[in-house]
Formats: C-alpha cells, structure tokens, sequence
C-alpha cells in the first residue's frame, strides 16, 4: 500500500511503501530538520504540523504547548507515518542558512606544493629506440628538470600512451612527490590547483587555492548537512556510532555537500575541477573519523581513544571526492578524541610557535579548544562549552543568521535596551554573539547578580514573569517578544564557565598567573564576532588588557590553506602535533571546584 | 520493435530491442562462439544456421559451400539480426574445453612471502593511556616481533577499532612490506594463502599456494573466454586497440573469469577467498596490458611500445579481484612488446640462471619465445609460430580436447594409419602433438617430401583429391574423415619454420653452433605433449641430442608460483628483466633467408 507525503510551505511530495519515521522520511528526502539531540526527543526542535495527526506522546506533551498540539504540532522524531499525510514544516524548524566566518588573517609562506606539473617534449619511439612509454617519460622528466619519480598512479598510467600518441608526445606530466599522478595533452602546467577544507561540526569552509602564487582565489562556506543529525559533536557520535549505515549516511552527506562546494567555487572562478590536484582537510576528531569512515562510538566512551593520530595520505577517488583523479588529500594528523586537526591548523595559522611570550590560543565552538603555549611547550585541552554559543539551547536563540540579534546595549538609567541585528533585518531571535552582549550589559545595568539571578527586584516592563521564573525583553515587535530568560543565564554560565575552567587549569599546570599572559590570540566564527571586554566582563576569559587580544578569523581554514600549500608547513604541522601534550581536564582532580567557580560571574566594579 | 532471438540446441533465448550483429549478441549472451580471426570475416568459424537468413554475402559465398548456404548456414561475423530468429549453433563452432597442460616440475624454494600474518594481544585503552588504535598495534608488533610497520591500508583502517574491541584486543594484523594491509579478530595465522596466474591467450591457468609452505594446493585450469574476441594476440590487440569499450569487455571477460576459478579452487581447498593475501599474474604483454586496462593499440604497429616494463603491485580491489580487499597483485615486468612477463616467469622456473652451459629455453604456443644463454648473456627473442599447433587454421585441427588424436604412428610399409586420442574418445580432429606426429610420420614413409608437397605418385586408399589439392586420410569413422591436407602441411611449416628461424638467428648472433648447445628447455602446454624426436625430425629444432631435451610443463605458471611465494624471486625477476637482450627478428637482414630454408623439411637419412 502507496501512501502519500508532502511537506508545505516547500511544496515536496513523497510517495511512501512503508511505515517511517518522519524525522528519518524528511531526511531521506533532503529536508533540513533541525535536530539538536539527533532524534532522541529531547530537544523539541523538530517541530512541524501532521495532519492527520498521531495521539501525542508523554514527550510531545512534555515539549510542546497545549496550544500546539491543539494545533497539530506533533515531533517529527516520535510521529511514525503510514497513511496519506500532509505535514507543515515552520520555518523555525528549518536548518537556517548562517552568516559564516570564514575568512582570515592569512599568513605569508612561499608556495612549496607537493604537487607539481611539468611540461614534456618526449622523443618518439621508433624501431631502433622501442622503450617503453612510462620509462620515456621518466628519462625525460629527469634530463630536462632533475625530478626522479618512482610510481605512477594506476589510472594515469592506463591513459599515458594514448595521449602521448594523440598530442604530438608533448604532454603535461602532474608529479606528485616521487609519484606520476597524471598526464595531459600539451601545456597544462600553469592550471595547478588545490582545495582545503575546514571540516566544522555546524560549518563547512571551502577554500580554493593556487597552487603556483599559494593564493586563496575564492571561499566559500556551508552549514554542515550532518546537523540534520544532531547539533553537536556527541549527538553526532551517538548517531554515526548506533550503526555502520548512519555512519555511513553521516559521511555521504557531508562529502556530498563538499562535492558540491567543490563544484561552485570551480564555476564561479572558471576552474576545471580536475585541475584540483591536492586537497587538505581539518575537523574536530569526530568529523575525521565521520569523514573517512572510521569508527566513532569509542569517541563517545571513555578512555575516547582515536583510531589513528597520523597524517594521512589518501587518493581523492579511495574517498569519493570530485577533484583530478590521481590526486591526493592530506588530513593533517588529530591530536586526541577531543582536540582534532583543526586545533592543529588553527596554531599553524597563529604562528604561535615563533611569537615571544606566553601565549594562550583559543579556538570557541561547540567545542572549545585551548593551547597554552610557555616556554617551549605547549599545552591543549578541549572544554565541552556547548552549542550556546551558537544559539541553541536558548529559548529564542538563533544562528549567525540575518534577523539575529547580534549587538546589545542597555541604557543603565533606562533601562531602554537598543539592539543590532546581522544584515539589519527585523529582529529573529538572538545569536552567540548577542547572548553575550546582552548577559554582559544585563550585568553591568544590575538585573544579573554574580550568581546569575535575574532581579527579582526590578519590576519594569521588561520583566516577564513565565510561571515562577523571571525573563528579560529585549525587543518586542508585534507579537514576538524576544527575552532572555533565566534559563538561558545559566546556559552561558554553563559555556563561559567551561571555557574559563580550562583556562584556570592550564593556568595552575604551568604555574603561570594571568599578569604572565603576554597574548590572547581568539579563533573561530564566534570568536570574531564577540567583543573581548564584554567576554572579560562576563568573566569568559580573565581579566587580561584588552590590548593583547587578537582575533584572528577562521584559523583552521587558514591553517588548512597554508597545510595545503606548503610541504614545509605539513612537516611543522607534524612536530607540532606530536609536541602538543594534551591534558585532559575530566581526570584534573580541582575540575568540579574550578568550574563551579568559573560559572559566577564577577562582581561589578 | 521487440524480438527473439533462440539459439539451439543450447536452448537460449533472447529478447532484444534493436538490430545487432549476430556475433556480438552471441558473445554478450556468454554464447562462445569461435572466432580466429575476430570477426573479420576470415576465418569462418563462426559459422550457424539462421532461420530466416540473410542473402548470402560475398564472403560467405567464398568461406561456405554451396550446400552450407543452401542448408542455412551463415557466420555469425556477417548476420545482423532484426527480427525473430531462431539460430542453430554446431557443436564444431562452439569454443570447446581444452585439455589443459597447467601443472609442471615445481622449483624448490624456501617460502619468503612479502606478506605475513602476526597475532597480537594489544594492551587496552585506558583513561591514563589513551594512545590511538593504530599506535597500540605498531608497538606490539615492533615489541613482540621486531616488525616495523609505516603506512596502513585505508579500509583496514576503518575496521581496525571495532575489531580489536569485539575481539577482546586479541587480534591478527596482515602486514605487507611496511604496510597494515588488515586486522582480523582472534588468532588466524594460519591461514595464510596466494594465488599464482599464469594468464595465456589461450588459457589461464590458476594456483591457490599456502604462503607458510609455499606448496600449490590446488591448480586449476580455464579457457581464456577473450577467444571468443579473436585466437591470436593480434586479434585481440586489434579488437582491444579499436574502442574503450572493446578493452573494457576484453578486461572484465578475463577478470570475470579469474575471479570464477578463484571462487573454485577455493570452494574445493575449503579456502576463504578472504585469505588470500597475494596474488601474482604473468602473461604476453598483450595480456598483461589488457589485463590492467591498459591501451594495446601501439603493441600492434610498429615500433610495437609496451606502456611500461616495470614491474607493479596494485591493490587486489583496484583491480577488481576477489580475494583479501587489502591484498595486492604483483605482476613481473614484461620484456618487450612480444616478450611478456611469462616468459621471464619461464626461465625463472627453468632455473636457467644456475645453470652451466649453453642453454636454449623455449615456450611454445601461438607466440613462441625463444631464450639462448650463453656466457652469462641471455637473449630472447619471439616467433609468430601462429596458432597451428593448437589446432587452429588446420582443416580438421581442435584444441587438445577429448576425442583429439594426440599421436599417429603409420606403417612404412602398409601405410596403415593408428591413432591413439585424448581420453580414448572416438576421433574428433587432431590436435597439436597429432599433427606434428602425423607430418613427421607422413615424412618417415614418404608421403610427404622436403619441400612439404604431399607425393602425386602415392595412390592407395587413403589419398583424398580435393579439386586440385591432395589428402591424406587418417581416420574414417562412419561419414566423418579426419584428413591432413596440403594446406595444413604448409601450415605446420609456417609454424616449425618461424621457430626454427628464431633459434638459428639466436646461435647466428652469438656465433655458437648446434653441437655448442648443451641442453634445450621445453615449456608449454603443446611443448609437454610433444615428441621431441618428432619434433627434431621435421626440422622445428635442429638435430640436438634428444638426451638434452628436457620438458618442464607450464614453466610459466610455475614461475608465477614461485614469484608468488618468494620475495627473493621476486627480485631475482627484476635483474633478470633487465638483463634480457631483447632480438627484433623482423629487423634482422637475413631473416627471410632464414625463414625459408627453415620452411623446408630435413631429408629423410
């Protein structure tokens, strides 16, 4: 029995065999559901309209209004489908297109590819000279510009003597290392490529590279198709670690988005793809391991032990990606379950290793990723901050996205409250950025105390009162309020503090006191957005000179692209890697006293 | 337009959508249908009976009788079908089971494998020790076995963390040279197994090798289905060299093929194809070519270019084998355009290395290649002896195959013929070691004099006169007659007359002498079943001693076999690769001088 499936406002009909799990059936059909606890019915984001709708479940009734079960606002991880159904997705149920940060302060470095072409003339075989065509090649290649190779690539040596033979024997030879990875008709030398990608939990950074000048000639970033599956790192671990085939279906999303990155950039910036000849790509350990296929439930459990902590080298076709055939990707090596290559590429782009000082590194996400770098060591640990930040877990949280409130500012006699949002558009809801403005002015205006508590004492109109907790309005437009509320206070306390305690203990590990601090360098899509005096107000960071913060952009992006051009990069990328001591902070004996501190905030002077 | 196509009295039947050439439709149903020439109208094997048929085209007006057009038949090389046909196919055109010379004197070597299984017990991960997967297993490999391990296989790779969880982290790691091809869970050491394939254009013989003994435990031997694509190497050269697609079909024949007598041997050694860890392959280079898809146009005009003579290792997946997904195909380099890696597996088997004196290595088949060591030389050369001694081009000529006479003894003085055949099965045709029997008895009594011309002047019961054209009858059994014409004669000169051409070239360029010659190898599948004497005495060889004849079987699968099992060999291949002398015959000045004395046949003494 056919049944019927179609989605509204999106106009996208389903034709059905079997009973499905909506949530499953919308992503199977490429809708973007949001999803924060990846289909466990535990955050309430999957939202939509059934018609005709299930009996509503404990959950349900739990998560959702009377109103909107009223209404038929059923979840789509509990609503099982087996009949012609009509099914309305709200727009706030959609995974949102974000404002991503992507660029950078890019580091100079001389091109030193591994990748190269060279242009041939090879000496026709004739009956007196009979040499094999690979063997031609490789004379040649030596004579005329002293490069030995050894092998070949498979494919490159199947289409060698056709194209020697049908170009005149003037060829273009694409050598990889000690390794011939392809041939072509005539010169092709000056078409030399690469594409290095930042392989984020929420954002995918594509930057396509050439590999002659090492100049960056366009970039380009998309939402990552995983969050479909669960918003942060451990929702998508528990998915992808449940069965191969989610792992599987987790690896095929995001290597199709990347594909498709791929091609766009190509397009825009007249680049054949197969001129891509190399390809490097960064990512939390996670979305390593969910990248090339391997296992991820370990990453879940302790001791969260990685499969491999080496630099690999793969060929694009062994991993599905749409770039020259014979061409390789280098993934940079992870440093520990919870500190992936990305943190690597982000201190490569810092150049933390030549600056004088003790320097801290910082790189703030779902996961925040800190290095502490004094006298010749440097130390790393990863704080599980939590998707905050990025708007979830906050009742009218948002993305980085047009409408988010990403600026605010409280009058302190007044109490008026001006907001700015991204690209000036009606008020939404309230991104990372904007969380922290307002907490930060909410604090500095006395309606937070150091414990977190909304004042109970102040009774002006921006106070709501929702059953026996306290909220505060920041904008109201009609019929959409938009608050902080008490909850969410705790949310951020719960982030900043998390930050804060690795910073604490990196701090007490290396004896240093926070006057020894020469430098803050702040990383990440968020990280340069927030204002660094209010991230101190709030008490995210300690009380360092807003002088010596620097906020450098998309780091790991920049890393990726310098780990891309550069074979002198890749090596220091190593020793790097190996140098980095992490420390795990779940096993730090102070932990729980730390983080119970580091959650107050401080006292207004 | 639908229709049918039945072919009988094999009882197929096929629905096809659009008009195709007979020959074609056959070979993609997996009907195969005897072809010598490939489809070039020339050879008439493919002969059937069309109902309805075509008007009779010129060329098969010339290749058929009279009788055949009138009763139906046509070949399948000239018939496009369009419309409901039912097609009756002889048993005579039909590509028959050989008999197939696959085993031989096997060499004896100390096993030396480059791939070898270790069991581990890996410490397990602990929060105080939270080294990744991959760095456990290389440092219980180097600690308990001293084997230090540097790349890893990408599939291996991504099993590797489960494996060693399930299993208790008692696993067996497959190491490769420097490199983890697998993990496997438990103790399975033991089953350590390759396969060697000696890949001939008219057969291909398999053998499934324990690589801890380096003993065969299964041999087994196929047709090679490319026949049905044309006999001869340059037949296939011809049909592979003219489209993609044709190199394509000609390649997955072969691995289909392959992969089928894999799936045998095992299923009859009680062998998992999962343990096969390492295959070799060696064939003309012809076959080596078409074997990796790699383009053989070049190998058929002149100055006749191999792609490459190195030697390679490609995974056993890149190739599309069924054997261990991590398991790599090695394959010896071949010599040169008409010298393949099977010869060089040949003289690796014959020990011809180690051997003192003049020596003379010869592997017969439809290419012959001719090996002269002397003084630490060796030169090679390759003879186009043509397919007669296989039975091809001989009017009443079949492959080895039951019910072929194999010998033919004629009383000098009755001229009363016996015949013994294969399997005692009533006489069928004549294969290879029969016809050479037969010429040579024919010459002994007289029947035939030196130039080759069947003598006028003999009359009895068993001369045939066909037009103008003599016979000479062997068998009559009820209506068939098996009969040696004048034109198979000059075939078998043609035949005897190139090797034989060869091997005086090769005493010609290093100035040695019949009586210098200290002992002849002979290899090959119709090299086995001769008479050496015969041979001698129709002049294919020159009047060496029969005492230094020494028959070694299918020396080239032999060699394959010990290439598989020895990494010694392996290198011993390499040096030998390169220190063969390669002889064009065709530009050697006297060459036709040389091929037409050697056509001739030695005066009876």
């Amino acid at each position: 029995m056919k049944f019927t499936i179609e989605f509204n406002p999106i106009g996208k009909r389903l034709i059905e065999k079997r009973a499905g799990l909506l949530l499953d059936i919308a992503r199977e059909a490429g809708i973007g559901l949001k999803s924060l606890c990846g289909g466990k019915g535990k955050c309430g984001k999957c939202k939509v309209i059934v018609n005709p709708a299930n009996q509503a479940t404990a959950i349900e009734k739990r998560l959702l209004t009377r109103d909107e079960i009223a209404e038929g606002y059923r979840l789509a991880c509990r609503t099982t489908v087996s009949e012609d159904t009509e099914v309305y997705v709200p727009p706030s149920s959609i995974t949102e297109e974000q404002k991503l940060q992507i660029s950078g302060k890019e580091i100079e470095l001389k091109p030193l590819p591994p990748v190269k072409k060279f242009f041939l003339q090879v000496p026709r075989a004739i009956l007196s000279d009979t040499k094999p065509d690979l063997e031609r090649i490789k004379e040649e290649l030596k004579r005329k510009y002293n490069v030995k190779v050894e092998g070949i690539d498979f494919n490159a040596l199947s289409v060698m003597g056709p194209i020697l033979r049908e170009s005149d024997w003037s060829i273009t030879v694409i050598v990889r290392e000690r390794e011939i990875i392809g041939v072509e008709p005539g010169d092709r030398t000056k078409d030399s490529f690469g594409i290095a990608i930042d392989l984020g939990t929420t954002k995918i950074a594509t930057y396509l590279v050439n590999l002659l000048t090492g100049q960056s000639i366009n970039i380009w970033g998309i939402a990552n198709p995983q969050i479909a599956y669960g918003e942060d790192v451990l929702s998508r671990i528990h998915y992808g670690g449940n069965t191969k085939t989610n792992l599987e279906k987790l690896k095929s999303e995001v290597l199709k988005a990347i594909n498709l990155a791929i091609k766009r950039v190509c397009k825009e910036s007249k680049v054949r793809r197969g001129d891509i000849l190399e390809g490097t790509l960064v990512g939390n350990t996670a979305m390593h391991h969910i990248f090339l296929g391997l296992p991820v439930k370990q990453l879940g459990l302790a001791p969260f032990t990685m499969v491999t902590n080496e630099p690999l080298e793969i060929k694009a076709r062994e991993l599905g990606f749409e770039i020259y055939s014979g061409g390789y990707f280098y993934l940079p090596p992870p440093i520990a379950g919870f500190i992936g290559s990305d943190h690597l590429a982000m201190l490569i782009a810092s150049e933390i290793e030549k600056k004088e000082g003790n320097l801290i590194a910082i790189d703030i996400g779902t996961n925040t990723e800190i290095a502490l770098k004094t006298k010749g060591r440097i130390i790393s640990c990863s704080c599980a901050s939590g998707p905050a930040f990025e708007g979830a877990h906050i009742k009218h949280g948002m993305r980085a996205a047009p409408g988010a409130i990403e600026r605010v500012n409280i009058n302190s006699k007044s109490l008026s409250v001006n907001v700015a949002t991204i690209d000036d558009k009606a008020p939404l809801g309230i991104c990372g950025s904007g969380i922290l403005d307002a907490i930060s002015e909410m604090l500095r205006v006395g309606i937070l105390d150091s414990s977190g508590k909304i004042n109970s004492g102040y009774k002006g109109v921006r106070r709501i009162k929702q059953g026996k907790s306290l909220e505060f309005l920041l904008v109201k437009d009609g019929r959409r309020k938009i608050a902080i509320t008490q909850e969410d206070v705790s949310e951020i306390q719960l982030a900043k503090g998390a930050i804060r305690t690795g910073i604490e203990i990196l701090l007490e590990k290396t004896g240093l006191k926070v006057n020894d601090i020469n430098g803050v360098i702040v990383a990440g899509g968020f990280g340069t957005y927030i204002d660094p005096l209010k991230a101190v107000r709030i008490g995210m960071f300690p009380e360092i000179d807003i002088g010596k913060f620097v906020q450098i952009g998309n780091g790991a992006g920049i890393g990726a692209k310098a780990i891309l051009v550069s074979k002198r990069l890749r090596e220091q990328a190593d020793r790097l890697a190996r140098k980095i001591e992490y420390l795990e902070l779940a096993t730090y004996s102070h932990f729980s006293e730390y983080f119970t501190r580091a959650m107050r905030f401080p006292k207004i002077k």
